[in-house]
């Protein structure tokens, strides 16, 4: 994704010196870690000496990296302040044990998703030894209808944020993937009514998921919770009360925490 | 630690736009991850209505997120930037399995701790129903002199580096933190001599860990990780072969890997 499709880069080229220098990080993504100075050039439509001159501020400030070979990576110290953000810090830190259990005991990958502008954005994976491939990525994104956690996410978010998904269209990613309205809504509605999902082949094929939502202080969906193991599998009910327990344990501890993370959403 | 402590900062108030985000960006801080427009004010030492403004774009952007109280935490836009970081991302997503393989093992504290502007920077902590409280947190600081992870980065790193910490003083963090430097010296020295650390009682009383070094595609150490468990092990002897071994673990992957973390150090 380039700069052009983030928020505050989208009226054109950016106008202020902040907006440009976001615009720079921006173009590092998921799928791009690297940049050069022709990249970010092409990527924000700047002009090059613009260009070196907000890079050598980031640089000297940390957020970014020079590699000998004349390529940018993304530094340390914006690492550091971005482990702040309560999502990846104290949300995390909740989940860490719970994730640890339920990946001790089903040996698969286990993943913690929490909902980024209409994307479910992965905030943790473990995995040991999966008998799975999977595409997700610690800060990787992926489309909300097409993951398990995601659907999760959706089916307790707001209205327009279903909406969004909707008009934004259902794209295909695996052979299962849900690219129906109606049936997407129906799958929603019996997540709310069971207070999990069970996906099969919808983001992978040749992989399926069982996925619980975790609440804060509020009672509020803030993050969900999956376990993905092979779609050879031929009965997933039986993870469904260990995903369960384990975002239920995170949510528990998540309301006897006074600091909570997605406090900020409605405190 | 407030900007002025920060570099970019440190010439007074900051004079450039983009420093003065980033002065505004650094008033975040482990022990301090929320602040308020006074909070900041004070901080940096610039105007309320400066202040404002940055705040402002920095909210529109996501680096910061704005609560109901009034108060600023850092947002998960930047916390998604953030780990694309090198350190965070492929050496964090390359030592996570034997991490966890070590944590199976110790049923402890497993730590992978990179060096960060003269400090000890712990990038992933994985526990398991310790029997030991340690300090440590995910994208926090400690000392070099007073960690076991730190003191191996130490032992690998620049004289400079050294020179440097020498030169802050040692100070004392319990019973047995190294507080003479010719000790502190002759500690490193065995450390790159055997290839691990124990260290007793350095950081926290009570803890005890051992420590070994992770090299990059050059042989070069850019990570240690360690495991920490009760002072009151009698003989730590028998947790270095593990750790070691993890260590190597690592290291051999991060080889066979093409884009390599730590990379841009010198290629």
């Amino acid at each position: 994704m380039t700069a052009a499709g983030r928020p505050g880069a989208d009226q054109g080229s950016p106008r202020t010196v902040l907006s440009r220098a976001f615009a720079i990080l921006d173009t590092f993504a998921e799928g791009q870690p690297e940049q050069t100075h022709g990249s970010i050039t092409r990527a924000t439509g700047m002009s090059p000496a613009t260009v070196h001159r907000q890079l050598a501020e980031l640089v000297e400030w940390g957020a970014v990296e020079r590699t000998r070979r004349g390529h940018y990576r993304i530094g340390l110290h914006l690492w550091r302040l971005g482990s702040l953000a309560p999502q990846g810090r104290e949300l995390r830190d909740v989940a860490l044990p719970y994730l640890q259990d339920l990946l001790e005991v089903t040996h698969e990958v286990v993943h913690l998703v929490v909902l980024d502008e209409n994307m479910a954005l992965y905030i943790e994976k473990l995995e040991s030894r999966p008998d799975v491939a999977v595409v997700s990525r610690v800060g990787g994104r992926l489309p909300l209808h097409a993951t398990g956690p995601g659907k999760v996410l959706l089916a307790y978010a707001p209205p327009a944020v279903l909406n969004e998904v909707l008009a934004g269209g259902l794209t295909r990613q695996a052979s299962g993937t849900i690219t129906d309205a109606r049936e997407l809504q129906r799958a929603l509605a019996e997540i709310r009514r069971t207070g999990h999902c069970i996906s099969r082949q919808e983001m992978t094929d040749g992989a399926a998921s069982v996925a619980a939502p975790v609440t804060d202080a509020h009672r509020r969906v803030i993050a969900a919770i999956s376990v993905v193991v092979p779609s050879s599998t031929p009965d997933l009910s039986p993870l469904v009360p260990p995903v369960r327990l384990a975002a239920l344990g995170i949510s528990r501890e998540l309301r006897s925490r006074r600091h909570v993370a997605g406090e900020h959403l409605d405190d």
